[in-house]
């Protein structure tokens, strides 16, 4: 995550904020923020939240990506419970910048214990 | 990508295939790489995929992950096209770790300018 | 719609609810709801609520079930825009039973004309 | 499954093919057939084959759509495991019309036992 510059913003069970900014490194050909910048930060967030409750490994995630970034853009990311079951919990994570809904993630864990 | 270490094995419109070592840097809480460090590298093999037809940018992706990976385990992405249109494209990434499935991608792009 | 009797509660363009009452008819080998008629049931909105502002074709979706479903069971359906673009807009489905969270469903469409 | 006409090709644990043929039904505001037709085609074989193992719940699937179906149109689903866990398993589904692919689908399930 430091490669990232990532910050934690703040950590809770029911809602993880995670924020960075886009720099000169993470753009790919076309001169814009790679998914993969974006994707990094909400899985951090995702990581964050669903170890916050159990030992939690990641079986699946979408992310849908709306718009595209440029270095200086502070992007957020907002992590909050979808659904937490005893094996599986779900979760969606908002990424913003400056309001604007930049991606949408859902991604899935495994409890390695029952809850 | 020289962050990963990720080395291109082939690239071609229907076919790339790419691999990666995984290292003690790419380890999460659990002594096993984190989602990340696949997602990275089969984001890599999509990008490379989808930009050999068009200028394209990635609209969404969805993984699965289905084992973890330790230190030295050496693993192969081969993106290969779903369906190609004249607006988006679709391509399936698998990763596979010593023939044995590590990771499933579906990612889709929309081309900047039409086929 | 009428086969799986889904009453549609309120259209605009920032938001659609459908609901629907499970039957003997909608269920699987277990007893419970098959996932069908939950997607079904978040498809129609999607495609209520994406067509309510260009003519517009589902390119994918994603549903993630949360909790099995049985006979008389009343689910409400509530779809909302993500992300609206000139070619391609992305909606939320929430699928709630008695205000517990049934199923998550994100959904792409393709404008046939751009905006 | 009969109301929409889906007959069994073959079931084995490796792979189940079935298949399907648009009626004047299935067709949506647009003249050609409502994603639903081809998602329950889909959701129809990943059923099969998820629960030919062991008793199985769907968590989670996504297709892509890729191109229009019209009346007359035959469909053939085929899906075939791509990992089978103790608790979770993903399986493809990938559905032609004529050798041309018509939608990719990705399903995961939880087996209600361990296997």
């Amino acid at each position: 995550m430091e490669l990232l510059g990532i910050e934690v913003v703040s950590v809770a069970p029911e809602e993880v904020r995670l924020k960075a900014v886009v720099r000169l490194e993470h753009l790919n050909l076309h001169g814009t923020a790679h998914g993969g910048f974006v994707y990094t930060l909400a899985d951090a967030a995702f990581a964050l939240i669903s170890n916050a409750r159990a030992r939690a490994v990641a079986t699946s995630a979408r992310i849908d990506y709306f718009r595209p970034l440029v270095p200086g853009d502070e992007v957020m990311a907002v992590a909050r419970p979808l659904n937490v079951g005893k094996r599986l919990a779900t979760y969606a994570v908002e990424v913003f910048c400056e309001h604007r809904r930049v991606a949408h993630f859902v991604g899935t864990v495994y409890h390695l214990e029952e809850r």
